[in-house]
């Protein structure tokens, strides 16, 4: 095979720092493991909007296309809150999400051990979870038609629609199974069937797909306004969610803030394979890209670390590489090694996010 | 004022069992505090579709419309999964809240002190917790049009839609910013406006009745997958929180269960004030109709009775009364009455579902 391609796209905020670690990482696996990379830089979100005008350029979009993985930092920012909606730069996340059809998104909410007190959570209830949100991403409420402001008689109505068809539901569905199979091999699905007649198609073709294809993985359902209870009660009961697109928003940023380790989480988005096989793929930290801090040196590479290691273990097929670099995070954090947000309240001095980057390659 | 009337719709599960101790306490005020209530019973929910077929019959719907406050306990339960989706015990509930116009619905989460402990969060941070949730309770993706399932092309399409006008919005946040000013004078709002217009309308009409009509109440904004964390993370921060139908159902469950007080909160539903006055009302607690337990006297009836608090603050006028009422069940938790879902690890013998009432009334 050819070497592999990689589109880094570190977008605003802290962004573009903690995409440098991970651009060391790179560099040491093709130093180090014999597996370069063939990489590639570009704009999205406020950065590209500075420049070009538009959150996502049109050549960046063909470019994402042809790359066998995008590594995404963070988009937006204030200085970007008044801008028309058509142009915010979350557009160009989503318009990447959308036309490269990454459907199924994998969010692990994990706990890692070193930082279970972070949670706001009690330690029994959070430390060894490990739980994976499957969330449908090109469709739903996110990009339905109609949608806008819209004039009635005397007075505007805001509009959004959520639409799903079979084929949308059963792709994400058979996505989550197939995860399942491969860790604990049970499958929670959510929605609100009770209430939303396209929560009522979501549970019939999860059914469906079940019974189907996937008879050996337990399942259940659950509304998921009783889903974001029970992720903060007892979230070890579960092993694989799969919602849609707005649910998953809400419940995997919870989730992610019960592990207490939010700036440590990473994510994949994954479509269908390409012609050499591999998925088209965009991965990125859960984290925001919190101006609040940015060009500090303050901020902590881990998430977005972790998806270079989703990289490896999803487009490249190197579960092995990949759980190399999972180990070094956790022996550095085990070591003691703490950016600022993970500082407890005994003190002590945080590391940069390029002396936290220094201890993961040493680590390695 | 003639006798207020109230109609009591015990519903499903454990809703009758729950209701009986409120109806005690009904007989309570109007024995010992001379304030009389014209009490009628009627059906909704499951138990109203076993006998006329729907869930909620046009008599019944009717009376809803002259009382001044409706009681309600609970809907729904596994007996009924599998009915057509317009006839769901869920249906009876959405028709009185939407018919009745009840488009504040307001959800106290706070954290009982003798219940702390009960959290899955560490005590510092849920113990004296005290936030009120404005969900809007009659429009947005619970009713728009169109919804449903259709055919397109060889493949069905489960359809909702999100709609709010600026009227709507407009209500809901003036009855947050009204409760602001009587509890810690802040709002947060919470919507997806980087995605969705229905959100961009919706900040934008909330800013704007804040400049006009409550300058003096400190407003934020958060995105809701953000609301959803920071409720997760440090829930103190919020006093009233403003938002949506759909992430109204889903945050404030979330924040019901981090006070480790589900059994205990209840729920109120306001419209337009009617001819006299007093505004349209349904009062009910947060949790469900638990068919598990229901028939046992394993119920808590607490938040059923907190709920009936809520009428004789918000329907009533009697806020000394709701007071007295409260106090009454914060007394009984401090002397440690407890049902079984308050039972800790310690074990003892739990109280039945009368008992606690016999306590509350005995407190009385
Ligand atoms: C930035 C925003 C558009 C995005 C979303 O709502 O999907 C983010 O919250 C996420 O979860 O990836
Ligand atoms: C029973 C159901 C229709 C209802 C809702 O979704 O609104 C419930 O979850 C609630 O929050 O009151």
């Amino acid at each position: 095979m050819s070497t592999p391609s990689l589109l880094i796209l570190a977008g605003d905020g802290i962004g573009p720092e903690v995409m440098a670690e991970v651009t060391r990482i790179i560099d040491w696996y093709g130093k180090k493991r014999d597996m370069p990379f063939d990489v590639s830089e570009d704009l999205v979100g406020g950065c590209a909007y500075d420049k070009h005008g538009t959150p996502l350029h049109d050549d960046t979009m063909a470019k994402a296309q042809e790359v066998d993985a995008v590594l995404l930092g963070a988009v937006g920012g204030p200085k970007y809150d008044d801008l028309d909606f058509s142009v915010k730069p979350e557009r160009g996340l989503l318009r990447l999400r959308k036309e490269m059809d990454l459907f199924a998104n994998l969010r692990p909410a994990q706990c890692f051990d070193a930082l279970a007190d972070f949670s706001s959570l009690k330690r029994d209830i959070v430390a060894g979870l490990d739980i994976m949100i499957v969330r449908e991403l090109t469709s739903g409420i996110y990009f339905g038609e109609p949608r806008g402001i819209f004039t009635e008689g005397n007075e505007r109505v805001g509009v959004n629609t959520q639409r799903y068809t079979e084929s949308e539901i059963d792709r994400v569905a058979r996505a989550a199974f197939e995860l399942a199979r491969r860790r604990g091999n049970k499958v929670c699905s959510m929605e609100k069937a009770n209430v939303m007649e396209s929560g009522v198609l979501w549970r019939e073709v999860v059914t469906k797909v079940h019974a189907e294809s996937y008879p050996d993985v337990q399942l259940s359902h659950m509304y998921a306004d009783a889903g974001a209870m029970q992720l903060c009660r007892n979230p070890k009961q579960f092993d694989v969610i799969v919602t849609d697109n707005l649910f998953g928003d809400l419940l995997s940023d919870a989730a992610a803030m019960l592990t207490g380790s939010l700036g440590m989480l990473p994510s994949a988005s994954l479509g269908a394979p390409m012609a050499n096989g591999r998925p088209k793929a965009l991965y990125e930290p859960v984290h925001g890209s919190a101006p609040d801090i940015a060009g500090q040196g303050k901020a902590n590479p881990i998430a977005c670390i972790l998806s270079f290691a989703m990289a490896l273990r999803y487009s490249f097929d190197q579960g092995a590489e990949a759980d190399r670099l999972e180990r070094a995070v956790e022996k550095v954090l085990a070591d003691g090694a703490r950016t600022p947000d993970l500082m407890g309240p005994e003190g002590g001095t945080p590391l940069t996010t390029a002396q936290m980057g220094d201890a993961i390659l040493a680590a390695l």
